[in-house]
Formats: C-alpha cells, structure tokens, sequence
C-alpha cells in the first residue's frame, strides 16, 4: 500500500511546485512537473500545492497550471490545491476541478495593496465572491477554500501587526465564507513563542477547527523549530518545498521555504507519523536536479543521510 | 554596563574557539584568538569554551590553549572553559586557571575505545583522578567539572545506546566526582522528542540541578528545534558556535555545531534574555572572516538581518 493509506499524525503540504518554482529563475516543463507530483506522490504525500492560477505574463514559471492540474486529478487520493489571488483565478481553479483553493490576505494592507492593489476590505469582498462561485457548483464539486493570513509574523514594511487587526481580519474571512484560515509567515520573522501566542489567539476566534494549517519560512533558520511550536500548539498541517527549491535563505527577498526533507525527519525520527517515506523522498531530488540545474537545492538530511538504525514512525503502522 | 552584567534567562556557551577551531584546516592565530575573544566577551557572553588541553600534534590548532586561558582571564567575569580528554589534560587546564573543566564520555564504549582508547570504567577512573587533583586546590580556585555525556542521542557506530546504560554512566560520573552532567549531540541524531526524553530520564538520576546544559549538532537542520525542546524541558545552557565555524554541514564528519547568531535571535525574538548585543555580535564575525579567509561561515540571521522593528528580549532589562 501507499504510505498514505496509514493513519497520520500530521498533514506535509508539498508547495515545491507553486512557491518553489515560483522563485525560481528558470522555468520547469511541465513534462517534468508531472514527472515531480507523481514521484512525490507515490512517496506518499496527501496534498500538493500545484500551482496558482495567475496571469501568464506575472509568473511565466506556473502558466501550465492547468494542465498540472489536469495531471494531479490523475492521481487517485491526492488533494490538489492551488493558490489563487482573486475572483479569476478561482474560477479558473473551478474550471480546472482543484480539491483547495488558498487564497492569501496580507494582514498589512500596505503590503495588501503594493502586492495585490487591493484593501482588506477589497479582498474580502473577491473571497465573498469565490464562495459565491463554489456554491454554485454541485456539493461534491466544491473545493475546500482557505483565507491565508499572510505576512501575519510581520512585515518588511510595517513590522509587528497588532493583534487586534489580524484578529479582526481572521474574522472577515470566515464571515466571507473561508472554510478554514492559516497563517503564512511570508517574511521569514516568525519565532516558536509568536507561533504558539497567534495559534492561540486566532483559534480563539475562528474556532480550533478552523486553523489546522502554517506556512513557515526558514529565512532566518527557526523554521523548523517554529513548525514544532506549531505542533505543539496544535496544528496539523505544515507546508514546506522539496529541497527548499525556490528560496535562497542568502538572497534578499527570496522565499526560503522550510525544506520537506527536514520537516519529515524533524516529524518522523520524533515518532509523528507523515505516512511518507522518507527514504524514497530523498530520491525525488534528482527530478529537481535534472530538469532545474540551475537552481541550487537546500537540506541537511539529503547531504548528512539518515541516522545508523533509523526507524521512520510511519514505518510503526505498516505491520498493524 | 555590559549586557551581561543584566539577568539573563538562558546562559550561552560560545564553543567556537574550541570546537569550531579544532575542526577547521586552517590554524587561527594566537592573536586573532585573543582579538575574538575580546569582542565576544564585549557582546555579553558570560562563557567561553577557549580551547583544548591535548596534545598539539593532535589538535595544532589547539596548541595555544595555556596563552589563549590566559587571555580569558583577564576578561573580568567571564567563565573560561576548556575541554579535556584526560587527567594530564586536566593538570594542563588547572595549572592554567581554568574556571570550568569538561570531560567528554561517550556513552557508546565503542566510541569511546575509538575515540579515546578507554573504557567506561577507565573514564571513570580518569576522572575521579581529576578530582582528587581539583581537590587539592584551595576552595576558591577549583573549576567547576562537568562529565558531558557524548553520543547519547545515537553513535554512528552502535546507532541508539539503550536509556539504562546511559543513566548508569551518568550516576557513575556523578560518583566519580563530577559537578554536573551535560547532554552532547555528538553525531547529530537528536530530535525534540529524544531531547525532552533524554532530560527528563537523566535528570532521575542526577536531580534537576546537576544536568543543565546541552550542545548539539545542526547535522540535520534540526539544531534550534532541538534547542527549543531544551529549553523547553527546563535545560538553561547552550553550547554553540560562532559562525558555525568548522561545521560544515554538507561534509561528512563534521562537527555542525548550532549557529550562535541564530541561536541568539531565537531566544531574544521569543522574549527569552541571553544578555547578549545580537547587532554588535553580527559585527564580530569579521574578525573569522578576516583570520579565517578559507573557512565557510554558516548563519540564516546574519545574512537575512534583522526583522524591521525587532525588539530582543535583553533590552527590556537595560531600562530597569
């Protein structure tokens, strides 16, 4: 059986494929794309985050994402989720047949307005608008759709957001009809204790259920120590990038996605199950290094190798 | 005033002169040392592990050690350690002056006949003999001796050494005279539940007071995670390096010693004081990158800089 068929304690989203390739310089075929999801997930992965449904010319690197889809759907088990920034792009997600739909809310309108020229209260009226949009499709049609809170950790631009703002806005986009929110620490400026306080604060008012899920980056190397944070607060689901792909933590701006390969030891030697295995995940670095030579790859569990007498968690399922 | 001379939370070891130096090709001059020494100890740091009494054909880069303590010294308040193998080391470090002794036992006995050809029991005896030679001093001037219980999170010989064995060596450093014990990393197979675990099981036998430290390896990434589980089960000092220095993480073999610069960040952004100037620390890596041209640094946090608005912990205290 697939990895994935256990019962798992914790939810890998795989985001390689849209905010990886999103910062990457060089542009993946899409070939090669349907050659990543299907290697990754037979390793056992549950959830992949394709691509976005954004214009062509903004992001030439995710212009296949349809047809990515296209493929995923393929891939019996797999829910496939894609980022959108607003009306259009979810109803090309629609279109497409996607399993999630995330679309990011900047809790800085400053930085809401210079990367997406929209208000908060703008995007919550385009989130309205998508729930419109899913509801008008078939119950077994609809995708779930998440409201991320991104630059929640603080921006680049305004530093420390009050509390009572991302509150107010966490609110917003459950009432703009969000089934969940997550929080995306877009500037690298997350630590454990701001973690474990804004999990607490946000569940308070959207509900334990509806925050499950936490976007880290490692810009300045805490984000495997703020995914325990995380995980010790709660939370179920944690994205991270093949091989850090797309994020230099040396170049200025760039994204710096915790790395998969880690995130599964960090889980796996600490006996929380990812249903993934490990061992055959390292091995899907190759596609990345073949089809994106250019683009450095990041890690330490790929380059030091797995502990003398390893036993993975997940590996404690397979013999029930 | 010093930021040191503030209460701080959590004590950091620098142990770059020491382990970092030791694992580097390059030999840092005597000079150099002292020039770094200085600087670190003007950013708050109350301990520094200076160097290595053994014997210089072993460690050239080490050899220096008797005029590096020396310097140390003069640094007023702060806490000069040095390592050592064995008694004759230990003769070497109190005719120097040290303020703490550490004497690394590997819990795996294959390892240690490797490492340094002697038995758990030989150790032993090494070590009630450094005490007798400790106790032999006025009571003002004995250093501290801690017996640091290295490869307890695994062996790349034996893999996991069983818990009973662990405790038992470490009940039997305690009898042989030690003043505390600490928990070594030594291969990087630590995760944070073995880290929570670990603390907890070894505290049993020795009391809270008498395991408060910890150095670990970032061999796997999961440096600061572990770190945090440290904290977190109650441990208040941490072992790491400058720079990374003489780590390597993509070469097999090498030492990886946590970064301070993000280990520091860590705990100041999550409100945690380490008394130490996190900026002025940024500045001193110069001094490595000066003396050691040809050696790689390592560090998130100096090359991201610090978040807009950022607030550490330890100057809360200056205004008091």
């Amino acid at each position: 059986m697939r990895p994935t068929d256990m019962h798992i304690d914790v939810l890998i989203s795989e985001v390689g494929p849209r905010d990886g390739l999103q910062n990457c310089q060089s542009i993946m075929p899409t070939a090669a794309k349907k050659q990543w999801l299907t290697a990754q997930f037979a390793c056992g992965f549950k959830e992949i985050e394709v691509g976005s449904f954004v214009p062509a010319k903004i992001l030439p690197q995710l212009a296949d994402t349809a047809e990515v889809v296209a493929h995923a759907r393929t891939l019996n088990g797999l829910q496939t989720a894609v980022l959108v920034p607003n009306l259009r792009g979810a109803q090309n997600a629609l279109a497409a047949g996607v399993d999630k739909i995330t679309v990011p809310l900047s809790v800085s309108e400053t930085h809401s307005l210079k990367n997406v020229r929209r208000t908060h209260e703008q995007m919550c009226e385009e989130i309205r608008q998508i729930r419109l949009a899913i509801d008008a499709l078939p119950a077994a049609e609809r995708p779930h759709l998440e409201g991320s809170l991104s630059t929640v950790f603080g921006c680049t631009l305004e530093g420390q957001i009050p509390d009572a703002q991302i509150l107010s806005i966490a609110e917003s986009l459950m009432q703009a009809g969000c089934d969940e929110v997550g929080l995306s620490d877009t500037t690298g400026y997350a630590d454990p204790a701001a973690v474990k306080h804004l999990i607490t604060a946000v569940r308070s008012v959207v509900g334990d259920d509806n925050l499950t899920g936490i976007h880290l980056h490692n810009t300045r190397g805490l984000g495997l120590a703020n995914a325990l944070a995380a995980f010790e607060a709660g939370l179920t689901t944690f994205d991270s990038s093949l091989g850090g792909l797309g994020g230099c933590p040396f170049a200025p701006g760039a994204s710096g996605n915790i790395v998969t390969e880690d995130l599964v030891f960090m889980f796996e030697s600490m006996g929380v199950r990812t249903g993934i295995d490990l061992e055959r995940l390292l091995d899907v670095r190759k596609i990345l290094q073949q089809h994106l030579p250019d683009e450095p790859l990041y890690g330490f569990t790929p380059d030091a190798g797995l502990p003398k007498g390893f036993v993975p968690a997940s590996t404690n399922d397979a013999a029930a």
